[in-house]
């Protein structure tokens, strides 16, 4: 009899914690969809402000813009963490044609590669040899190389239902393609957009020289999609048509930025810090609403809507706007490493950095006891469409937080549009829909309740 | 031992029928996104054609068009239903304005309800009551409205997650609010836009009259959810202002149109047919992409997919544009006619109507039977992330072909930003993305499949 009470007793408690759960996740969702703040910062932050590359008097306008909202919040601490960032400009425009007879001319949109040098004054004009990769340099090697433009012409696997795989399959020949193709004495690298969309927009995005003597550095461009195929087509008409293209964007001195943090003391466990963010800097072709404006602007408003709706968190919650994702990590990197030397404990980090599209679930990087804890949330955001509960990557930014004990989550948005918009000048506000932003808001700040409130499972310490 | 054998055996074929539906709807999804016709079907038929409004020019070249490429697909028969069609004209452009003193004059977005009565020739001015929905007017009574313009206010719901029944909630106020404001007298009716967003785009939609005689019909309009406000707001200031508004739409003589229909005949049991469909027509104001010209286009894809697939369906598959489900549904019903008139076996229809975005999952009506067998096929649709298996609607366009024995099916994408677009000038086929509209037909071509495959559950006929 005295069991068959505690059993019903468990059971009651069990319930009626669920119909709490149920009741205060929809306070969260009533609140963004009827009072979110994050589409009105969004507005301010792409169509006031604008693209916010690393070291750009942009970038500080958000900074000090995004300081004041949290400011105005009633935060119990805002502050602004000091980070030395890279600060690269594009320069005048790139100009690009193709030259099929001497005097004929096809011109082409592309732009420069983040972190590219530039060409000379003059521009170079060069043959071209197209691949499929950096794999196929070395078929070809120095003999078909040397002197010319390497044009990387992989294109996204369609077929894949995740662009983000597309994305990682061909996202080598941007990032370390001008190295490679430089290695075999090519003179400049163009690569195919990074995109799921066949138009007229280049995209760029960082790229690195590696270990290259900064002498031996070709200047990399990115080519539209349809430049791109425009351009195979000719080639397989004429492998011998000249490419010519024009940039001077340049590496300027690091200059200091900052990450804003703000954040609600825990009622408990003040010493348990849970991080919420996104990356404040984006590329400068468009007004990086969805990379990341979306992920900054939710990641304020979870902690407005935690306070909305009523929940006094008992652990720390700090959202962080972190500075130089996009060309650095260096936001990221100064933040893990202040939190190491303050000997911070961080038991949770979540970032949304795939665009303000409808939420379809997070991804996570933890233990298999946290995961598990959490798939027994899974029924609780049903009702609100959110069916994807992953293993997986988190966020760039929170990345270097990462320890056997924490557990870091990524916000997943349905991925199908991000990579039409993703570092291309239509990455702005107009492509962002308010309630798809909104619903990401509220999924994340339903996470954040549910982690504060049944905590993290604690990985057992192995003596060694 | 033999019961082990026997048991062996049957876990083996499961495991290989399982597999090969796995290997089957992956060939689906690749022939989609990579050699799908949707996109360039719904391109002509938004960018060459237009809004496709029953009884309209552009109505016919859809069905001569659509008709053209179905015949070109190598089908076992192709044909034209002909129905007769209401056929309702705008007339010149709508205008209309608010006057807070007289003289003193702002503009609001409007446009005439589908089906509704014009105005007089010099149009219609008078006070103005703002109400909230229908049952408001039976407290206002007919002093309080008698002669004045009757303003349907209710805005979307936004906290509901999917926003048809945001719609749902407030659609009644457009269909009925004419009919039942002209019981107390009203002179006119202004309704706001069925829209999630805040805009300058007013959307039409059906109206009805019911009952109501010829001359007590009042003229019928849609404001953009920015001028509701307004009006709302400046209501809140003064009373007494005026709304006018003009328009000379008109409801002529019945046209003959088709429904365009094209099939394979099944391999085994050629007279179970199975429809997948959409609808043709479309409202004026924008070119119908999302409306229903999604649904149109990847209906005719799903059976050039199965056909590229390599799958040779045992039962008879069919495709049906259906003509004027917008205002009057006369397309659908005939369809419905003449099955009977035929005594032909439908066992299962598929409609897609609800734009052409990320396909979520699908709605069922039919048997519990039915569903259970359908939730066994879930797993197969994860990897494509189509989750929503749930009970509910179809489609407008098949449900009069509703019999007991029938499963009828509809499609479900993400809904946030269907009600931006649905029945105004900005549904545009730029709102639709490729990929989007491409997963929609793999995930009906799919569904076609395993029904074709595995049938369905006839339904116990009870003597009586």
């Amino acid at each position: 009899m005295k069991k068959l009470l505690m059993f019903l007793c468990l059971v009651s408690f069990c319930v009626n914690a669920q119909s709490e759960d149920e009741k205060q996740l929809r306070n969260i969702y009533d609140a963004a969809l009827t009072q979110g703040k994050a589409y009105d910062w969004l507005n301010y932050l792409s169509n006031q402000i604008g693209g916010r590359l690393s070291g750009s008097v942009q970038a500080e306008q958000a900074v000090e813009y995004t300081k004041t909202q949290l400011d105005s919040m009633g935060l119990d601490r805002v502050w602004l963490q000091p980070v030395m960032v890279p600060k690269w400009v594009r320069g005048t425009p790139e100009f690009a044609y193709f030259e099929s007879t001497p005097g004929v001319t096809t011109n082409v949109p592309i732009c420069a590669l983040g972190g590219s040098v530039a060409t000379k004054p003059g521009g170079l004009k060069a043959n071209i040899v197209e691949v499929q990769g950096i794999e196929d340099l070395v078929a070809l090697g120095r003999e078909k190389i040397e002197g010319k433009i390497v044009f990387f012409n992989r294109p996204f696997d369609q077929t894949l239902i995740s662009t983000f795989e597309a994305y990682s399959g061909c996202v080598d020949q941007r990032y370390s393609g001008a190295a490679e193709a430089g290695k075999y004495g090519a003179a400049g690298m163009i690569v195919r957009s990074m995109s799921s969309r066949l138009d007229d927009l280049p995209h760029t995005g960082a790229m690195s020289y590696g270990e290259t003597p900064i002498q031996n550095r070709i200047p990399a461009a990115a080519i539209s999609t349809k430049g791109a195929e425009l351009l195979s087509t000719t080639l397989k008409l004429n492998p011998e048509i000249k490419f010519y293209f024009k940039q001077n964007c340049e590496q300027l001195e690091d200059v200091k930025s900052f990450n804003v943090i703000g954040e609600i003391t825990g009622s408990t466990y003040p010493n348990e810090i849970m991080v919420v963010g996104g990356h404040l800097d984006s590329w400068d072709l468009g007004d990086g609403s969805h990379d990341d404006g979306a992920g900054c602007v939710q990641s304020m408003d979870v902690l407005r809507l935690l306070k909305v709706s009523g929940y006094k968190p008992q652990r720390t919650i700090r959202v962080v706007l972190f500075m130089n994702e996009e060309n650095g990590l260096r936001g990221g990197n100064e933040y893990a490493k202040v939190a190491k030397e303050k000997n911070e404990n961080h038991v949770f980090a979540l970032e949304s950095d795939a665009g303000g599209f409808t939420p379809r679930g997070f991804s996570f990087d933890c233990s298999a006891a946290n995961f598990e804890k959490i798939q027994g949330w899974k029924n609780l955001f049903e009702p609100y469409l959110i069916h994807m509960f992953v293993k997986g990557g988190s966020g760039a930014d929170i990345g270097p937080l990462k320890n056997p004990d924490i557990l870091l989550a990524g916000l997943r948005p349905d991925s199908q549009r991000y990579f039409d918009h993703h570092h291309a000048a239509n990455d702005t506000f107009e492509h962002v829909n308010k309630r798809e932003l909104e619903l990401g808001a509220a999924a994340m700040a339903s996470l954040v309740y549910l982690v504060d409130k049944y905590g993290v499972v604690p990985v057992k310490k192995i003596k060694r």
